[in-house]
């Protein structure tokens, strides 16, 4: 029997209104697979720069869908066939397409999950939702995986002009403050159009997707790279680190059960395929079980976890040195004898508290299928070709910038 | 040697920047018992209904503080003498005046700090940094008590239209995108002026502070008091009624430690005065201890426990029920009886499972200082007399409602 | 052949883009018949207090049905039969709505087009575009005019909530930046539905009619009833009740044609409806006939109808007493003395520089149909009824404001 | 005596509130001058496409102080001596940088006040103003003209990144709901400061300059060089030559006095220098007096001239071919014999109907002083050699479009 109920819409301070076109829709964003969602920051660390940065990636699995049903709604004005199913599917998509990000995913893929890429385990966890779906999904899932016939539906839910890319955009930029970030999320979708199988985009919407990929660009070095976040994120995977090593060497520290798990227990993607039980651990980690227990390693003895702990529960973020070169040796080995001295730490140990590496940002991959433009007559041309000034194949080059990051001295 | 760093800006999707006008304000908010706010959401569990209202205590003290910047020029360029010390002193008043706060404040004053009220100790905590200030926040405390010469600064910080109220009031709409809750805080800003001691507003202000008392009427129907939002409170405070009910007689729980401490100690207001050790133990509280833990007892063998948890975390809330009336004690008999039926319970466990009480909202208070408005020629006038349509005597007249919250059947 | 350039799309800045939905819509809008509209300005005189406020009529136009298309998309989505004519319909009825406007209207009902009130005028464009369209806006006609067997599509264009009087007040506070005023659109509409053939809002959007009701008063008071609104109206309007009133004496004035036709001539509403030259002439005016005229006019000898031109083009707008009892007869015997003597004015002549009337607001009127709420349980009840606090009785009590307008002295 | 009434606010839908700094500010504003700025568009014919783009250089004028207000605060805040005096000037310089406006200026530069530049008119209106108040405005002029020994305070009138294109920028957008446009204008001017005498941006404010370069050129392409706007002003360009030949081979149109003065007189720049009456007729002259002639127009017995204006006061505006190549002559050739024959015109007549030229743009013009960016160590790069990424260099070479512009046949 329908449940009234189950018609629902969401208050979103960025679209107005968000409504679940349907009750399996409906089942799945009740699941705790999606609530847990909830739970997990979309942006990790960034609000501790951009203190509105709080949003989950529940909300943006829900604003991806949002914009799902209008860009659908649009393809098919402009005389695309698709079926309700299809449509349905398509939604499905990439309602799902995170729901697979543990807390402050970018780290954890550092630390203790290693080597478990969230894309693999969003797979696992549609099987099984698909399962006790008695198999609803699996249209969802070949567009996810793209395959599916009409592959213009799988690249809208992934691809370089994707609904994850434009509601994220949109979402971060909103919530961050950032304005610059801001992108046309209506023009960009009303101008989509199927051209051979591939979604394209009208020729006249030039500039809104020239404006989306440097406002892509933008946000990269703004929010998501800001040398206080990346400080931040090295941080936070050394104290997870630091706490899988002292674990491994029989200290045991307090943690909640699921975190305790992945500190005791090395766990490799075939563990993860192959015992339900791992995933469903997997699945109760939220950013409480970490920043829970990293409030609690503050006041521990090993000086080097509650050192970290403390540096980041109170905020006293490590120093981020960027450069475009290379970092001079030199500079390193002065800085390492710094903090050696100033904390009395062993070469092992002061890895923990300083950071070499590299970051980068490439605002349009061109390895990637490209975004295609659609003129009147016909023909499609490569944005990097077609946008006549804004130098794009100059965008395509990553920029790789290199960090030291360290304890202020 | 005054450093650069110190400078500060935040960004803020509400207002666009936010400035940190001195370095006695830098050091407040760099202090752990202000970082600390960082972790506490402002709105509670509103974002079970709201996804976008995870806006933190912290964020909105600085929005406040924003505001009194903007208010403090304004009563100057009327005229109003009010020295740099007076000003930065109103500054810190605002801006530590939820300091006090502990993760969802209103449940656990109800549950595991019964009888300590957040203002005491915003108090407390304001006297401890004022030591720690060699004294500097002598005249901010003054003004946050009520005590200070020049009256209408504490009106500034505490009074039924003060930078708290309006900040919150604008970033609560906003975050949870209820529209019609938006104010013009701007507008209401620029119309403020002094007479005799006290803040008063112009009289062509008049609609905007009507619409500024009718879009809090609105938010508190809407969103504070909105029933899914009362189902989650009534059953997070049972939890933590559940949990020190179960630590009290002899179960073990699963907390981190600065929750196990107040689960295990009954600590009243005086021991929070007279021992320096328990204010510390409760600035370590925040909303990551309460749902890392009650994560943990979703899994305890208490029925209640895992049951009110599990509910609470996948969010299968309670219904609630509200009417004008006080409900019909046979509703109340027949529903006791279906719960206690369906879970087997005894009497004393149906108390967590089935709640009771009164809800209640006034626009606008009467009891406390008056809004009065200026007049051209002088004269001051009572916005309750004030208002020549909107009947303001109407909206000061409290709405009780009576609820009813229990399991889905 | 249906023509691809026949689908258009406007940027609005109100709600992003607005679709036109047909062909006939479009035929419409490009009519010159509502191209006029273009240079019409919604609120009038209203620009010399919100300089932003210089949207038009045509502007509104397409926002009235840009929000028909959703309120009937909602309506079609709870179940309720609305057949693709009927959506057509009911969307041009809202879109011709206005098409009887001319430059200032209530302005110009009372100078030069007196007793002509623009719905009247509205019907009859809408007959001679029906002519020209072969009977295709037979059933929108119906729809305006109330005859339509489905009510509920009337009340969507013309009653106490209708998609006319969401979008000017959204339209008229976004303009004029006064966001005391804003509401929230589309919650109203996804709240609305059909009860017994009349619309009615769903009870849980109780707080956004009532923060309607609030806004739109607020509106009144604050923009279309503001005295320096007041001031210029007035002025505007003996403007040309001298114009024509030189005229009538023999006197040329420079004047475009279609202006001097209705200076000329004592045109009545018989008079439009007979001689269909009076109509064309009638939809030649607009705002710009009235400016660029009384722009010349500043030079004209006679004294008062060029002290009233230079007084409203440069902007020295008369002064405004509003009170609330009758104006004292003592008062205005005082200052007519006063302004007499500085100008040197007959009686007669007087009456074009001072002004006595009245003006008055109700928010609800109780007068038109009400505003139902539809109960979970079925039942209905009245807004002035169901508001349990903000008290819709008082609202729907016309303020009378009693003015005194003249020179500044 | 100081005026209370001289205080003012205005309410603006882009920044909320509009304070007027003074009464000599006050006393600018209300003058005759800059009250005809009410009357003029901001964005001419924009509105054809954009129905919202109404606002008027008065309310960007405003606006342009307001940003001034904030920038000189942030030098002052940064350590910058600017006196009392000079911010005055400064603001004041800004308020009136456009002061010499016509109407539909580059359209008018091009037709019936061949030859003056709007910058020159500006000056002259400006040493006028200055007359009038004493010699007040001394300063401001010196700034404007770009004399003042603080040459930065000239750059915050007139450069790269001054407060007029900021201002406009963020207004355009706003009013188009060209959303893409929106630049950060809080954070650039927040980022603002000085070296050496001129004003730079400090280096983490790069990534802003690049998107207020990036939407600068977007809102060039998508609204200021529109297709459709371009043909609306070749148009009414031709309207106005039409008339004036008519005019100057004896025919007499109607006319509104002041727009007949410069149809029937040819006025070089040293007429309007000479004699202060050609100053006044052209200070006269407003959007009003071209529109409600060229209404009348549509009547006239000249074909030509009937046809234009029919076509642009009904919206049937002429097609555009637009090409990075020139057009090919064949083209041209096959397009004016069909023109030709069409409305049977001579070669000469034709010239008013079909119209061939370039239009370009170059978002960032290396031939004017660069934008500078000031990093941490003191050092100062050019922001096309700092942009790592985004091809400024390519930005700087103007784009040249090729247009044929004919009615559509």
């Amino acid at each position: 029997m329908p449940s009234q109920n189950k018609k629902k819409i969401f208050n979103d301070p960025v679209y107005g209104f968000i409504s679940i076109p349907d009750e399996l829709h409906f089942d799945i964003i009740e699941h705790q697979y999606f609530q847990r969602l909830r739970r997990i920051k979309q942006l990790g660390m960034s609000h501790f720069v951009y203190p509105g940065a709080l949003h989950t990636r529940f909300h943006h699995s829900l604003g991806a869908m949002h914009l799902m049903q209008k860009a659908i709604q649009v393809l098919k004005s402009k005389g695309h066939t698709i079926t309700k199913e299809e449509a349905q599917a398509t939604s499905l998509a990439i309602l799902m397409h995170d729901i697979g990000h543990g807390p402050y995913s970018h780290t954890l893929e550092q630390s203790i999950v290693k080597g478990i890429p969230h894309e693999k385990l969003s797979m696992l966890i549609m099987n099984h939702l698909n399962l006790e779906h008695n198999h609803l999904l699996d249209e969802a899932i070949e567009i996810f995986c793209g395959r599916h016939p009409k592959n213009y539906l799988s690249n809208l839910v992934s691809s370089q002009l994707d609904m994850d890319r434009i509601d994220y955009l949109r979402r971060d930029s909103f919530f961050t403050g950032v304005t610059e970030g801001e992108i046309n999320t209506e023009r960009l979708i009303t101008m989509l159009d199927v051209v051979d199988n591939e979604l394209v985009v009208e020729a006249k919407g030039i500039y809104s997707v020239e404006n989306f990929i440097v406002a892509r660009r933008l946000m990269y070095w703004q929010v998501y790279l800001h040398k206080t976040v990346l400080s931040a994120e090295c941080m936070l995977m050394n104290i997870l680190r630091r706490a899988k090593f002292l674990t491994t060497h029989g200290t045991i520290l307090f943690a909640t059960p699921s975190l305790q798990y992945f500190l005791q227990n090395e766990i490799s993607l075939s563990d993860v395929e192959e015992n339900k039980e791992n995933l469903t651990t997997f699945t109760q980690l939220d950013d409480y079980d970490i920043f829970a227990s990293i409030k609690v390693w503050m006041q521990h003895d090993d000086k080097i976890l509650s050192y970290l702990c403390k540096s980041i529960v109170n905020r006293n973020l490590f120093k981020v040195e960027l450069s475009k070169e290379e970092i001079d040796p030199e500079r390193i080995e002065h800085i390492k004898n710094q903090i050696k001295g100033k904390f009395n730490l062993s070469d092992e140990e002061l890895s923990y508290l300083l950071y070499i590496g590299t970051t980068s940002n490439s605002a349009y991959d061109p390895n990637q299928p490209n975004i295609n433009l659609l003129y009147k007559d016909g023909s499609i041309m490569n944005i990097s070709e077609a946008a006549d000034q804004l130098n794009i194949s100059v965008l395509t080059t990553p920029v790789i910038k290199h960090y030291l990051c360290f304890p202020k001295l």
